[in-house]
């Protein structure tokens, strides 16, 4: 054991919300636990997903023993189709039942299935990958199957929480392994990485199961047309709101391709149902009384493109929302969406229909288990070390003071951030050297870096606009052989145009006569004169700095 | 009497927060209440403010008699400049002192101030302005000198409550009108046009003046560094800060333009004062030891070029925040800025400061009223109709309803929206015939609309990029004369550039020979086929639609 190191890299999820990834080492083998993504924010002009940067892997590639994923969530197993295709498959992809069929549902889509070696690792059961001994702890969280992995190596344990919550009472019965965890803490634990998404929030989660009672009580109220809408993967929130449209003899309707294709991954697993003739199709809706349907649908985020929003703007093939429907909103805002979620409430109340959100009744429960839960955890377990992971720069601080309220030591207790390696030997844990991470954009095709000039030329161009002129000289001595060629797109300057446009015609030419006689004949150059002439020209007359980009073509 | 009619239209303020502006008609003679602005989303990219549109006045200038603005909030007043700039300087502007002060300070800046006709009136003064009497009535909110507007007519009064709260123990100890508001009741009120802002909270605001305690509760415990972010223009809660740091011992730096002039301006009318010596200056602040220091500083809402913000970035000129400061939010995130205050907050956690908010401790108040507030405002006015102004859909909504709950007959109470002229004479009240209302776009030195061209070219650009193919041929038979020049900026294909521009230039150049042999000559459709097939082949290789902008040189 001498000289024995293991290494935990987190690649995403400190600092931020969402794209959690996490690399474990130890005798230069790799465990790598999650591969989560995030969306992109309005300011990321064009960009499609948000990706951790995982370039560390890319020479490491061959010394992946495993991808351990903890549940389906995007957050945690989106960017594993670029992962594969940027460093190619691992020896095994292991999760839970329902994580691994979500996830050969998306490699599907991907083309990506038949090359990734996808497999269901039973809770409780444990693998030998290497020099990594590999179980999954059945933990419970908004979403079924969620594991908590606990990565064992000649150096000692680290349990990787995930996302969870001690429910006692979840809707399939099935609660967080508590002896399980009692028994790691028993048996010494050397690092807990605890899911810090609620450690601001005092107090003990509420049951997923305290919610189907509440919808029942609200949707009983509802005279016209019930629409509830909620994360798609919330298998458990979509079974509560089936079982109470069930109990008030309502048709149910599944709208949003996400809602439909999980549900049917989860029905196919036996972990939701519904009595048969239920189910109507979207199209089917309008044709029921309005009192005898719920619709199920996408869009609690208030994503532009999902169902509610298209049913509220009159945008949506099968439903129309109108005065009388209630519109549930069994989710609350992910940060960053609140603006998405209100305008779209708004939206519905303009219509005239009756909207309710998590503020006016018990219809929601986080799935990340508060302080109290968090507390229990550390406690359950007796980590030597802690790295608290998931979360903003403020989660991950009053998670770790939480650890030091049960009583870790200050200095085991750790505030880490992406790419910097907590590093564990013989000695104790201290962090090491700063590791290259960050962000990858996919656009497209592509996967970038976010610097790239691509996304810098179009935040400059957004911001002001540009400037295209076309400079047609002869290549002879460099005179003029057409008129320059000015157009603009993005530029704010209405009426005076044609004005503005005539006098940079004759400022290009200035400029080209100028450059003709001083002899200056380098394309390169003369752009860059014309360049600079003409921000200068443009700032003095709109007091805005558009993108200038001059052509000099030689005849 | 016979054929007189009253209308009141909207500007804006109705289903959205923000950019407030009323016009109220009668006998062909308008009074316009307040002219406020909004600030643009990130999606609005460049743009600089958003203004009501105000072009149904274009052609009415000489008809109106008065601007009366309610308070100095930039929501109430920030289109001020603009409207006269565009439709010239009405014959008098009204408000309070305080109002009337910043508004002249703002209108020094768009060196309008002269051409204003600024005139303070005082509450209770009654001035007859055409056929309309005006009165400002005094009402407390979250900047001192709040007036609401009853504007007599033959017909009858309306009361345009601008913001309000009915705080019974305000900093000044002014708190709000009621018995005018009752003897207006009294009179016989034809429309109550009340604030929206807070229906949707049961209860009563706490006063502003809870504030200060909790502040210095707040502060007595910080041993270092104390920056407090507020709003500029709340001159109650920088009085209060202030206060809380003489009782301390502490200097105070105020930091941010727009604090430092608030300051003064209110200093100068009496409504703030300090201790001689209290001030120092922010570049002396890093002189006192941390403990001897309050920072009152602009940025409450994140917005990104403010003193907070750099400081927390460690981009500000006088202050650097650093571990063992406290940064006390004393201001809610206006709604869409939640993501911008969040960012700043975390970031402060990085550094290693301390964050208090309002969720933490009490140290902010709302400066609208809640909804027994409103109820109150209802009860004590007695209006005959009601049209709920400042707010969303949905809070326009919550406000009818609570007019229903204290007895206002609901055939008299109405959900407007802007542009929707409510109409009232002696046989009662109807919504009109829509006007032209919505949105004008300040960008740089220009207003405009949020449909032109530019906008839209920015969004096109922003989302994929644009390329520009510049084709030259000759004037004599349409032949190529020179290479075909392919740029393109903001657009993401990485490694394939090279070969991608090769293969657009060959595209290029074969179709302007097929255009050449067809004895296409027209340059606008030589472009267009340019434009669509260098479109459809950029969309097989890259999967996106960037702008393509060819532009064809005849030489």
């Amino acid at each position: 054991m001498a000289g024995k190191k293991l290494s935990v890299l987190p690649l995403g999820g400190l600092g931020e919300i969402g794209k959690n990834m996490t690399v474990i080492e130890y005798n230069g083998r790799i465990v790598v636990v999650d591969t989560g993504l995030m969306f992109p924010t309005a300011e990321m002009h064009g960009i499609d997903l948000v990706l951790p940067d995982f370039s560390y892997l890319r020479e490491r590639a061959e010394d992946i023993e495993a991808i351990v994923l903890t549940h389906g969530h995007e957050d945690h197993v989106g960017a594993l189709p670029y992962v594969i295709r940027e460093i190619g498959a691992p020896p095994v992809i292991y999760g839970g039942l329902l994580t691994i069929s979500m996830v050969r549902s998306k490699l599907d889509e991907h083309k990506l299935a038949d090359s990734a070696p996808l497999q269901e690792l039973p809770a409780g059961e444990r693998v030998q990958r290497g020099p990594f001994s590999l179980e999954l702890v059945h933990l419970a969280h908004s979403i079924p199957d969620m594991r908590g992995v606990l990565i064992g190596t000649e150096l000692g344990s680290v349990l990787m929480t995930g996302d969870y919550k001690f429910d006692q009472t979840p809707v399939d019965g099935r609660p967080a392994d508590i002896p399980r965890l009692a028994e790691i803490g028993r048996e010494g634990l050397l690092l807990l990485c605890g899911d810090s998404t609620n450690a601001d929030r005092p107090g003990v989660a509420p049951s997923e199961s305290s919610v189907g009672p509440a919808l029942l009580q609200q949707f009983s109220r509802c005279k016209g047309r019930i629409v509830v809408t909620s994360f798609a993967s919330n298998i458990h929130r979509v079974q509560q709101v089936i079982d109470a449209a069930v109990k008030l003899d309502r048709k149910v309707a599944l709208v949003g391709r996400s809602m439909r294709k999980n549900y049917n991954i989860a029905s196919s697993l036996g972990m939701a149902e519904a009595p048969s003739g239920l189910f109507i199709q979207p199209r089917e809706i309008e044709d029921f009384p309005d009192e005898k349907v719920v619709v199920i649908s996408t869009g609690s985020q208030g994503e532009p493109l999902s169902a509610l929003r298209r049913m509220a703007n009159n945008d949506h093939r099968d439903v129309e929302l109108h005065s009388g429907d209630t519109v549930v909103f069994s989710a609350t805002p992910v940060p960053g969406n609140e603006r998405a979620v209100n305008e779209t409430i708004d939206r519905i109340y303009e219509i005239g229909a009756t909207v309710i959100t998590a503020r006016d009744a018990p219809i929601h429960a986080s799935g990340h288990g508060w302080q109290e839960e968090l507390k229990l955890m550390l406690n359950l377990t007796k980590p030597r070390h802690v790295l608290p992971v998931h979360g903003d720069h403020k989660r991950l601080r009053l998670h770790a003071e939480l650890a030091h309220a049960v009583g870790v030591d200050p200095d085991c207790v750790f505030q880490g951030r992406n790419g910097l390696p907590l590093e564990i030997d013989e000695r104790g844990a201290r962090f090491g050297e700063d590791v290259h991470a960050g962000t990858m954009f996919v656009d497209g095709l592509n996967i970038g870096d976010p610097d790239d000039a691509a996304l810098r030329d179009r935040r400059e161009i957004s911001a002001d606009g540009i400037f295209i002129v076309v400079a047609t000289i002869s290549s002879d001595d460099g005179s003029i052989v057409a008129d320059p060629e000015v157009a603009f797109r993005g530029v704010a300057f209405l009426d005076e145009a044609d004005a503005l446009v005539d006098e940079l015609s004759d400022l290009v030419e200035d400029t080209l006569e100028e450059a003709a006689e001083a002899g200056n004949r380098e394309s390169h150059l003369i752009e860059e004169h014309l360049h600079d002439a003409i921000g200068k020209f443009v700032f003095q007359r709109l007091r805005r700095r558009p993108m200038i980009l001059p052509v000099v073509v030689e005849v």
